[in-house]
């Protein structure tokens, strides 16, 4: 229930090619696969690194939450995306602790995954994602392929 | 050469007791380790999060870098550290790309680690840290123990 991994993090762009240019000419990142995701108002572009990902955002309009985003702070790190395998249950623990939520159910994000975001104001001033991923069907699509 | 792992997210908190009593009591998560370190004006707590890390960073003194940043903008997300078997090599690599540093060479960081910090004006506006980790030597401990 509770986060097994740090899935991402995430960091606001303003020129999404530039940015993939940089982090591959600086640290010889590629990238795994891109998005556009028009409910989010942005395009996406994941970068492996080891266990984890550099996701990096660029917003479709600038009244998209991370347009608003970098109008404020310009570029930077915008979230931190922790996987769970029960996203209900872990919304669920939120909760009862009282927890301030973005979205009190799970949507549907990038990677057709079911998220949830977690209020800044909850915890060390961090906007959070809860990204599940069901490590249990991902097993039978394996054993089935 | 090139970073193999998101080693941690750091995170500038006012209250680290504070904030280990809530990632405990929201995430379940434990600390590993717990350090104060002089030389860059904080005290950090490492908390493992599946093959990656959140460190937890409080200013020692509101003047330190971390207080600057806590004064400036409030608890948040403050750098991304990546681990690097060569520091020496990674650093080398990136003055030939003409890329600002913050420290031209290593120093030594928590749990004695070499790091080095790379200007955030560098991409996409993000602190980065090169950490190394000395794969081979600890294999060579392992060997010996």
């Amino acid at each position: 229930m509770l986060p097994y991994n740090i899935h991402h993090v995430a960091i606001a762009v303003s020129d999404l090619d530039a940015a993939i240019d940089s982090f591959s000419s600086q640290y010889g990142f590629e990238v795994l696969s891109r998005e556009r995701i028009e409910d989010q108002g942005v395009e996406e572009a994941m970068i492996a690194v080891g266990g984890s990902h550099l996701q990096l955002l660029q917003p479709l309009d600038d009244m998209s939450p991370v347009g608003k985003f970098l109008s404020r702070n310009g570029e930077g790190m915008h979230h931190i995306a922790f996987a769970v395998t029960d996203i209900e249950a872990a919304l669920e623990h939120l909760k009862s602790m009282g927890v301030t939520l973005v979205d009190d159910a799970p949507r549907i994000g990038g990677g057709g995954h079911r998220i949830a975001f977690v209020h800044p104001k909850a915890l060390a001033g961090t906007l959070f994602e809860l990204m599940e991923i069901d490590i249990t069907s991902r097993s039978i699509e394996r054993n089935n392929g």
